[in-house]
């Protein structure tokens, strides 16, 4: 069977490289493993069938010929181990890789959504404003820790990996937002992992693969 | 040197109990392992030596003879996998114990966080009463799903495991909160996972931990 993850099979334009199949795309690319997408059509996710697959709906939804899991860092961690090219090497590198996975999923991904969110759904609301400087400034204690523990590194942990995978894909959610240029070592971080012609390929993958008449 | 994790010499009242520490004391208790607790005074969280083992000076940190590492989630993974008790077995329960894991610290956490936080950070601002509307319909569509999954379940994996332990903790940080009597199936979930024995020793060890000189 190889490998299949889920998608969607369209989204609003605003979304399109930004669907979190990008992740395993990504990886894939590095690990050089070829794999198919089951696009979603609208209300499939809502299906008993793709619950069963991905129990909040969400995408992506991966399966091998060994494993079916769901969550785009825990995909993550199973593609970083099935690959000569992403592997951590040795006990510690795979201890802070997975480390490095939690912070970007928990310590710094909600903190990215909940500056970047409201703004984009909830744009007329009153609250927005008054809460956007408490976002701001929660996430500006994030930055300047990892900004910390990039100073003088390329890259998260000893070499590249999913990782930093994981952190690029979330930091590349404040595309818009111009707190990225006040942490300079962050930005070139972000920059350097997004120079990746694997990341170029899933990019163009995930870009490629909407079928408008699915709207 | 054995297993050292991090924690607090003390926090404020309503805190004890729900440092998250708590999360390897429970598995390391699961697990019937020795470890000690390096409890941490004021200002020491934001010392170099402390950020080369937790960059975003946070706790609990772990280590022991064979790694150092951070993020409670990355220390449940590496305790599950030194525990005959805790370890998933075979591939596709590695599998899917990762991914609830992601699915407690990424899917469900940040919405629990979003409707506890506001209130208690920032009790007296007007956006609170705005916000907390959107906050808990957007947790609600994650513990109806989490219902779908644990219908006819007894943990979320075929077994007892450190997945149950991270969204345990999750979900107990809705103690203050009506929503969850709404979700009878979650509820019931959480308790079950509460009534380990294991739970009760790793709550009254961090409790019996805060030196009240240390405030």
């Amino acid at each position: 069977m190889g490998i299949e993850i889920s998608g969607f099979a369209w989204v609003p334009e605003f979304a399109q490289g930004y669907v979190k199949d990008l992740r395993p795309r990504w990886a894939l690319a590095e690990a050089g493993l070829n794999y198919e997408v089951r696009q979603l059509e609208n209300g499939e996710t809502d299906g008993a069938e793709y619950r069963r697959w991905q129990p909040f709906g969400q995408v992506p939804a991966y399966r091998d010929d060994e494993v079916e899991l769901f969550e785009s860092g825990a995909i993550l961690l199973h593609i970083g181990r099935k690959s000569d090219v992403l592997r951590p090497r040795g006990a510690q590198e795979t201890a802070q890789t997975e480390a490095w996975m939690f912070a970007a999923f928990n310590s710094v991904e909600p903190r990215v959504d909940n500056l970047v969110n409201p703004q984009i759904f909830y744009p007329d609301e009153d609250w927005v404003a008054g809460w956007r400087p408490h976002a701001l400034r929660l996430l500006e204690f994030r930055l300047t820790s990892l900004t910390g523990w990039l100073e003088g590194r390329d890259w998260l942990v000893a070499r590249f990996g999913v990782a930093d995978i994981a952190m690029a894909t979330v930091l590349r959610g404040l595309r818009e937002e111009p707190v990225i240029d006040d942490f300079p070592v962050v930005a070139s971080y972000l920059e350097r992992c997004l120079e990746r012609p694997a990341f170029a390929e899933a990019l163009r993958k995930q870009r490629e693969s909407f079928r408008p008449e699915a709207a």
